[in-house]
């Protein structure tokens, strides 16, 4: 609970919810008469509703991107760091949109929802996504909010992907695109982390082949299994040293006595674990996680990457972090790379800092610079 | 099967068993009254008994290091790459020695096997060991063989670590250590992935507390968690990229359609864990990953490897792979800058190779030419 809100952050704030009676066609060919998505927006439209910014979470992100929902609150929205006045994501001169993605476990139309047309959890039975259909129903929202054109798509991680993949689906309603610590596609390492976690989910007893909230449970131990695989790829090895290092939270080594040993790290792990699979669905888990597995950014323009960021007409701007591993500088390398020759205004900066994949998070003083001063520039330009 | 043994293979092998009935102590201050070690050897040990090669098998290893059991084996022991006539440990010059450690699961006490004072299987109760647990049992199999000093001490991962803690344990009785891929202690991350793994074996229903086998079943998922997660270790992420890529086994891409996709490094893995989960134990696989946790060779000297290192009599050889995340080639420079200035004869190489921690399995050609000449040197010295 904040004491009293910080001056530099967007304060008290409160989800919406937007209904959709439309149909919405899926990249699978299923499609959904109607959906919900539930989003939180911060700062102002402004007159000529060109100051709009569109944030896109990752797999474990959702809608309360900036503040706080009461007082009670213990912690801040997830992009705290970046998104509130005077911050990079600057809610005095943009208005800043995220909406939990359909698909998602928080509030929108996805798996732990009720299919109105069998009145039971979609469950397993919701359709399988692509990052296109994200889009889709972005857009959609955007036109509900009047936005014509997103000032900026932005996102760190899957959110860099989404925002890579706004400026080929709708060029022309987007004028800057943002990805950081990012990637045009995963890695065979990438995958094989996913499918493990997958495995722990799929394989847990309590999982019911997706049917768990029908039986009234969660796969809770494949849920805290997959949080702790997947929390070790978001931090470098370095940081995991600085901050556990061989530290001992129980136990020690004396010889002649034996004392169960329990490091830090281990400790940290399981309480991630434990706190994630309270909060996250396990079905949404596994549709999210195969949209990153299926996500190849030139895919459909035959595998090359010049090709398709030809099509784009916004300009980017691409970050990673030296000792990012799960989408290592070189995967940022290849974007800017492909920009380049694709004849693109592209702007690419490799952070250095110790912190791993979750740097994007982070207040790194680097960072957060050239991150402000660049959507400064956007902000003069579209609220000129 | 092989049609035929090749020529550099040391053919056809059988385990064998040493009884030990004279009580071991534990450095957890426990002990048992008797055990058992299987083990193979390969080559003859000269008159003077002074060629003798100590191999210590990594985690997943065991006694059968070369050649085959039967003509119907489909595949050779686990380091045929390095043992036989005329490869790095010839066979032709060395008697070569490969235990089973004890608390392992092949045949040498462990928590697989009865306890003869309780009818029962040890299971979960088995004493907690420490890596130089492994080394008296080692010691003691070496002086039944009639051995008063090995030519050398050899392993790779945390066969490599055994040989080092040889070093110091038994400082008179080993010329030379062999450490490749290997650490002096495991970092916050390694810890990390064995927590992880043992996590999905303990939270496994057919667990049963470790008491499995009382009950008739095996923690099947769990076992095939852990090894799919442990494997990814194994590899750099640049040779599953090389090996699988992105590559499909199953479905396809297709818009408006929907074919479950499975990518080919999605049924590696899976077929890896399936494989692992019927031949080893898992109360074996938490103590053997707790040994790794636990093992830090300057613990007992104030953490100064120098220090450590400085109690050692014999000769050291230090091989790392460039792209080795399990155990980086920064670990093995921590052991070589810490032998040269504790004033030991040490060589040190790094290996550039793109096949990860596994590499020390390999036939890779500088790593096996170098490997070859310094035994060589070895074996010229010992059978002079």
């Amino acid at each position: 609970m904040p004491e009293t809100i910080p001056e530099d952050s967007v304060g008290l704030v409160s989800p919406q919810t937007m209904q959709f009676d439309e149909p919405l066609e899926f990249a699978c060919g299923r499609s959904i008469k109607s959906y919900q998505l539930v989003y939180e927006t911060y700062g102002q439209l402004n007159a000529n509703k060109s100051n709009a910014v569109l944030i896109c979470h990752a797999l474990s992100g959702h809608h309360h991107a900036a503040g706080y929902h009461s007082m009670d609150d213990k912690t801040p929205g997830w992009w705290e760091t970046c998104i509130g006045p005077g911050k990079p994501i600057d809610t005095d001169k943009f208005f800043v949109v995220c909406p939990n993605n359909i698909g998602g476990c928080h509030g929108s139309t996805g798996p732990n929802t009720i299919n109105p047309e069998t009145g039971k959890y979609w469950g397993p039975d919701f359709p399988p996504l692509r990052a296109r259909d994200w889009m889709e129903a972005q857009f959609r929202l955007g036109v509900r909010l009047g936005i014509d054109q997103w000032a900026a798509v932005i996102g760190g991680s899957l959110g860099g992907m989404q925002a890579m993949r706004w400026s080929l689906e709708f060029p022309d309603k987007i004028r800057y695109s943002v990805a950081i610590a990012s990637t045009m596609s995963l890695t065979a390492q990438n995958i094989a982390f996913n499918e493990i976690a997958r495995h722990a989910i799929q394989t847990d007893p309590d999982f019911h082949d997706g049917y768990y909230l029908e039986k009234g449970t969660i796969p809770k131990r494949g849920l805290v299994q997959a949080r702790m695989l997947a929390h070790v790829t978001y931090l470098s090895d370095t940081l995991m040293g600085d901050r556990f290092g061989r530290v001992l939270r129980a136990g020690d080594f004396q010889r002649g006595q034996y004392n169960p040993i329990q490091f830090e790290v281990e400790s940290y792990l399981r309480y991630q674990g434990e706190k994630f699979s309270t909060t996250f669905d396990a079905n949404t888990y596994i549709l999210i996680t195969r949209i990153l597995d299926y996500f190849d950014l030139a895919r459909e323009y035959d595998h090359d990457a010049v090709s398709a960021f030809s099509h784009a007409r916004c300009k980017f701007l691409v970050i990673s972090f030296t000792t990012d591993w799960r989408f290592a500088p070189e995967r940022s390398r290849e974007i800017a790379d492909a920009l380049i020759a694709a004849g693109k205004d592209v702007t690419y900066a490799e952070i250095d800092a110790p912190q791993g994949h979750d740097a994007f998070l982070l207040p790194i003083d680097p960072y957060i610079r050239l991150f402000r001063e660049y959507m400064q520039r956007i902000a003069d330009e579209v609220n000129a």
